[in-house]
């Protein structure tokens, strides 16, 4: 179904939202615990809590129901049970409420005749009343700045991601995890069994959606893998596209089931839609993650010739053991760069060289900025990867007194145009290290760096990053 | 060179030590730095700087020359410049010190011919004085249960870990990061240039070390590939050895050459040492620590049929596909395990079965232990996985408090035998977060339970365990 303009005004910046089925008791979840998100999110337009044996819900005015409000709302959420589903959404629409997000759940994904008699009543019933509608057994829509942030992180971060998903969950971490970064969402919806509304309606109209630069999808089920390849053919020539598929194995197919009733497709069937769509394929949450970041902070190509700065020997020797397995060049620098390099880095305990070698890159924001300037003017570097190690006391003593906020102010003062990717990694079991780590990728992030927690992740992203724009370029040819 | 109990006992246990370079004002590194990481760490033996031109030295009475000393040093650690090491070495030997840690670098890895010619003689020195040297250009030996924690988490904590390494930087790293989850080490060293004891003479000698139940080795070199086997060979029969290999590609190996004027072997005739070796390769740091941990925790076979506990239709399936992308089998639960879960897991919104995807595993430390009995009694399930996510708003609301301790005390009071492993992951941007990630890791891991930031990393560690008794028990039939 193609969604319209008016479709996604109605479902990302609603003027007015009616919530059917909010009980007066507060619950783990449901539809109170969305209400209450929308408040404290300090979403402006009206909330219309429908509840017959009410006068007010969390302080808000209560109706007893749909036909009493006093306008017509531009989406019902609807949480009521779910054999009392298909007579809400009839009442929908006869209130002139034609956009729907359904919490509820228990249709197909419960694998029952009665699951799934009661799904083919909903999108009759959906069809017969013209409502267009996202769910069963989801969390639907999610704007930070439409403050339509009652799932994911709160209040949310506007930015340039459309995020669609199967799975609320896993859409709630990766917005969580990527504002915690200063990595924000134009548009994210989960659509659960994607009954009415699928993934890929979404999937074209975030094409069509100038505020969307990047797309994410976490995929169990394709309901047409022919349009899937006509859009993102499509799509991803001026969009990346970042999927992550569940139910690959058979574990996996199996939960994804149950999960959303999903007749997830074999491997081979995949990654042979995959190849020919083109899109970005990745398999784990953190490499969704570190993709939609690098796409997000490097919106235009450059070659995968790296320049990796950092400090210890054997930590540069991995490195660059690392990088190459990942399929990236760590060329030698340009004479000029070495002979610069050999000047300013001590000959004992020091390696000039690509991987740099020395210890100064962590202490001493200036040096860094030289560095990178060095780079910068080295012809053969495309790309600086800069590994940033947390001051800690094994390595600097009592000092450690942070540099970031120095660091990223001389490297903004710059005119360089080279790519600066940043490795902060902290991931052991040191509640204040974790806490360091994690501030200074948030500087980092936040000031508009991809910064990754490790090497492994950082290279496998920037492999992806390169592969993506020579595919793009020589499609164009 | 083979070593024996007196000559650990000397490197790692020291009556007392002769610190030889130690100026009197503060640098950043060299032997004023680790004379004062012995005073701090609480090292009880006697510590004598030489030094002709200073009384005290923190302190601590300094003496003019090693002649002067009232008594013979166990250990000299001597960091004067290299051209003055030959006749410190010598004046060691003198002295009745036949045991040194020489930190100085600027020998072989220079690669220059001075450096080359300096490493010669200092090799020659060394045989002609029956000295046994660590190093040189390297951090030498480190024992928590000594106090011996000059380098490396502080104060350091003692455990099954022996670590050999050629990278002091890594193995800093990789002792923090340990001793921050409650993994701790009885004797690491880092033996730099290797160029008179090198990594194989401690393998032999951990190899003898009841102590030290796991090994862990970081290598840039090996002087001797037909030793390694041998003693790999043995030794691996009873104590895993895991190894990561630095120099494996173009770029790694030329900066192995800088570092430790390392000549890396190329990477298929490692692979071959290492196939034959039945050594465990990993390639990064991340692999090296995870590996150490879970043969550390885990020391007896299990097989790979894993119960995955978590909450989240999507992360289910994900879990269940990176599980099954890595090797390891998530089998269906048996018909009466079923029975039990259906009673205790509700039909909508969470997935009975394998993984089981159900909220209050996060919340509920007794439901969790239930769970946990029930995948004790099921026959096809070997090892259980816990996905623990840190509580956090977007799902948990205001209720933030944490269970971890409850959980483990739930755990302990059971009988069960088939092993806990834990995922906690936090490596975002959110100080807070990832502060909360940390300690709970720290909780686990301190009980003993094997813990890791991410599914992969689990997944990939558990094979790793799987497949090295599957090994072992092929061998010894």
């Amino acid at each position: 179904m193609q969604l319209m303009p008016d479709d996604m005004q109605k479902f990302f910046s609603p003027r007015s939202i009616a919530f059917v089925g909010v009980s007066r008791s507060a619950g783990r979840f449901g539809g109170l615990s969305f209400l209450t998100r929308y408040q404290e999110s300090g979403y402006a337009g009206g909330l219309y809590p429908i509840n017959p044996k009410a006068d007010h819900i969390l302080g808000i005015k209560a109706w007893p129901d749909l036909g009493a409000l006093p306008e017509t709302p531009d989406l019902a959420m609807v949480a009521v049970a779910a054999d009392k589903v298909p007579e809400v959404v009839i009442a929908c629409a006869r209130r002139g409420i034609h956009h729907v997000h359904l919490l509820t759940s228990g249709f197909d994904e419960l694998g029952s005749e009665q699951g799934n008699l009661l799904e083919a009543r909903l999108v009759a019933v959906c069809q017969e009343h013209a409502v267009r509608l996202i769910g069963p057994n989801c969390m639907g829509p999610y704007r930070p700045a439409s403050r339509l942030t009652a799932w994911g992180a709160i209040p949310g971060l506007p930015g340039p991601l459309g995020i669609i998903s199967q799975s609320g969950g896993m859409t709630q971490r990766l917005t969580e995890y990527a504002a915690s970064l200063g990595l924000g969402v134009e548009k994210a919806v989960s659509v659960g069994n994607g009954s009415v509304l699928d993934a890929l309606d979404f999937l074209e109209a975030f094409g069509q959606d100038p505020a969307v630069r990047v797309i994410g999808m976490y995929l169990e089920s394709v309901s047409d893998g022919r349009r899937l390849m006509e859009l993102a053919g499509r799509i991803g020539r001026t969009k990346p596209i970042v999927v992550i598929k569940g139910g690959q194995s058979e574990v996996g197919a199996r939960t994804a089931a149950s999960h959303t009733g999903a007749m997830a497709g074999r491997r081979a069937v995949w990654d042979a839609v995959m190849r020919q769509a083109k899109m970005i394929a990745v398999e784990t949450m953190d490499e969704w993650l570190d993709a939609l970041m690098i796409f997000a902070h490097i919106p235009t190509p450059c070659t995968q010739s790296v320049f990796i700065i950092g400090g210890g020997g054997g930590s540069s020797v991995i490195y660059g053991d690392t990088c190459a397995r990942e399929g990236l060049q760590v060329p030698p620098l340009a004479p000029g760069t070495m002979q610069s390099l050999r000047q300013i880095t001590p000959e004992a305990g020091s390696i000039a060289g690509n991987p740099l070698d020395h210890w100064l890159v962590f202490s001493d924001a200036p040096h860094l900025a030289r560095l990178v300037d060095l780079a910068e003017q080295d012809p053969g570097i495309s790309l600086i990867l800069v590994d940033r190690l947390i001051p800690r006391k094994a390595f600097h003593g009592q000092d450690d007194s942070d540099n970031t906020a120095d660091t990223i102010a001389r490297l903004q003062q710059r005119q360089g145009t080279k790519p600066i990717i940043f490795v902060v990694d902290s991931e052991g079991g040191d509640a204040d290290l974790a806490a360091r780590g994690a501030a200074v990728r948030a500087l980092y992030g936040t000031a508009g760096y991809a910064v990754f927690p490790g090497i492994v992740r950082a290279a496998r992203a920037i492999k992806r990053h390169c592969r993506y724009f020579e595919k793009r370029s020589r499609k164009i040819q």
